[in-house]
């Protein structure tokens, strides 16, 4: 056994609450994507880097994209601001292979929103809710070392209906203590790529400072490689087997079914 | 019970290839949307009407679509001359809840990809291939009134992979003379729209004449049928449940798991 | 369009909490199966009877599932009670095209198990719960009729994790008072038949005197017919198509893949 | 990053036809689970062993599930003569979180449709069918190594439908000379167990020394190893949240939904 390749990770974020709430800012000094990044870093078998919105291209240049298996995105006031054309190229290397772990109000993201066809819309409220993340996969990789639930003792509400696809895998659904629930942890292939949603992260909260918050990052960014790297293409196919030689075939009239 | 109501179908086309290929034009006189719509128009619950591209507004207006409760699509060269602000109206209204049939080349139309969320790329072969498209699902209504499997004498070739979201529910797979498998019937909901994709349908074949595939078209209309018309929203939502009085309590550090 | 047809209900329950506790006699004296199954009555489309597992056979003949379109199942302290030979003739019916919906304790029904092949198992408390149910795909036929969501002022608790397959459908999830959640209502298809599970209903409470609870039993009743009766078989099935003379191929060395 | 661990594969199988029919014998003559196991032996980080019908209990004692990460299955002529107890507790590791690779015939064995709770019947021929297998998601662990497709010259033909639970994933179709499509490699989990069902390996052909077989069977052997194990319960939970103080609340009319 080869040992296993050292994952490329790029935390993408807004930056743009920390610069202009100064409660966001005193949780979040340095951005919430350099919190995620910190605490990714912690891993051996990760390689982290950032990229913020601000940034030429937005940070997600052609050679950031080349060099990255798994694309973590946070984004929130500012999500018509990413250019489409970087939005278009994260989007191919999605399809292409690379991971997506989609954050919080990444739910309205451009890129989040062209990966599900979906309206991605929800319920919220901020408020003080206790929000209780309960783990519906247990076997899941995501959920890995968590126990049967976990909670964050302040956050912003999203509620159901939720307006997403079917998930291939639903690993959390959230309790919240105003009365509402959330399918708060999904995943989705599109091409040969993997996304992982999960939902905590509301920018006034120090949800990326907790512990199990940031095991289910990493888990869903381990999950989310799939070191694949395949273009589409949609190829004219000679046939593998003899054809009928009637050249008129096309013409003649269809047959029935048994 | 109150009589089941009319159901107001709309069958899109481009209406190109038989305006400059005699041999669409004689299979399809009037044009593949006048043969599909006059198969589903023998049908007494149907309400039947077509529109094409080079109508105003590509002959989707908001008055044709507030009349439509299921459209059907047939597009292959033109692809890219559907007005943008088209596909954003037909979505808009599939994730209010109407149905769409997307057929055959519809696999690359925009508003397949965007609702799908995929490359929706595939292999093919226009050749003369057998095809056989076997029911995997038989209780399924779209599947209702076939046997185990219909055949076209000739069709063009779809082949895997074919790169869609994995179906809700997969109905019909088809066998390939010249060696390939395709999923050529399969279902998704996005939004409170149900959409069907049926894969027969190349302009040069009679497919369109064929009793199995007129009969699952009008299945598949059926089916798509939801009866509603759901705004897309994202509501800011007033707790149900009394919440914490603490207005700090999202600044107290988070809560670990059990 | 000919008439809709009359869909036929059987009811089914143990019926013997309700004969021995006093309490659950007074909510329901001539036991639940007959409050289901009067509520079902209401509606001129359905056609219903009752049967319980006291009677010869458990109430379920093969008479008796010949005449019946939909099976209701409410069990809970007598599980093991059923005949294994009846759970098997059900499973048969089922598999033919029968629906069957399957309320609260039901989940640990020798025949819900035997359908899902999997544990079947969650955790519960009996107290003061409030249960609120979300719809989280609201245009299902199951939903219609609902708000966005519904409450039971007082309930047994049923919690995550629930040991089900993937359902093909989420319809409900419930939030509770104690801080659980549940997916609290699914669909699944097995063989030719479809199977509904819906949550509430514990029997000291009035659950199924609640217009929302009657209402989504209805609704998934019809949801639940296929009108379909189609033996299971394993057929040797003649080729359609050439194949090789080559007698001795089986033992040919297997080809590389491209 | 600790090493990964060894995986502890076990290779069932009946062992029959190799000491009846010499055809059998002449391409197995250890066994087909012998050929099996020495593939997978190939892989430094699997550990196999292998059991067989007649070995006491089944080859399959709770000493040996105990030390079993992953069970591979080949079943055919024999599947009554596995002892229900024995089936019992294969399930009961499966629900823990013990991987299972179920081959070819397997597909009507007590212990696969037990775990699938579906029918499980197929369309089937012995006669010269080629079988071609194409990979329908590239990006599926199970499919690394693999071209688009991969072919088998000769094997037994299989054909839809196949009567299955939806697949969470499904990974190949296979095209077969006579005309016929099926579904050839699909996944499910039940429980805390991942299970993988891979349709190749008629016994009276060289199927299981076959490169790409062999690769198949070994990338769902990982695919399938959860490292879990986590014994199935029906907890009674005690409330997390204050719940109301009125013990006769479960008494009161239910309220209805806004």
């Amino acid at each position: 056994m080869s040992p296993t390749p050292l994952l490329r990770v790029t935390v993408w974020s807004e930056f743009r609450h920390e610069k202009k709430n100064p409660k966001v800012a005193a949780l979040y000094p340095l951005g919430m994507h350099r919190t995620i990044a910190d605490a990714l870093g912690q891993h051996a078998d990760l390689v982290v880097r950032t990229a913020t919105l601000d940034e030429p291209e937005n940070g997600l240049t052609v050679e950031v994209l080349e060099q990255t298996d798994v694309l973590v995105w946070w984004g929130h006031m500012a999500h018509g601001e990413v250019a489409d054309e970087v939005v278009a190229r994260v989007r191919a290397r999605v399809l292409e292979g690379m991971g997506l772990v989609v954050l919080h109000s990444g739910h309205y993201s451009k890129i989040f929103k062209s990966l599900m066809g979906d309206t991605c819309s929800l319920t919220w409220r901020e408020a003080t809710d206790k929000e209780r993340l309960w783990v519906v996969c247990p076997s899941h990789p995501i959920a890995r070392g968590l126990g049967p639930y976990f909670e964050l003792s302040a956050e912003e509400m999203y509620g159901e209906p939720f307006g997403i696809p079917t998930p291939d895998e639903l690993i959390f659904i959230s309790w919240f203590t105003g009365g509402e629930v959330f399918r708060s942890g999904a995943t989705w292939r599109r091409g040969n790529g993997k996304i992982f949603y999960f939902r905590p992260g509301h920018e006034t909260y120090p949800t990326y400072h907790n512990p199990q918050v940031q095991l289910v990052i990493a888990n869903g960014v381990r999950w989310a490689y799939s070191g694949l790297r395949i273009a589409d293409s949609c190829l004219n196919q000679a046939a593998l087997e003899p054809l009928p030689i009637d050249a008129e075939a096309g013409l003649r009239s269809t047959e029935g079914h048994r």
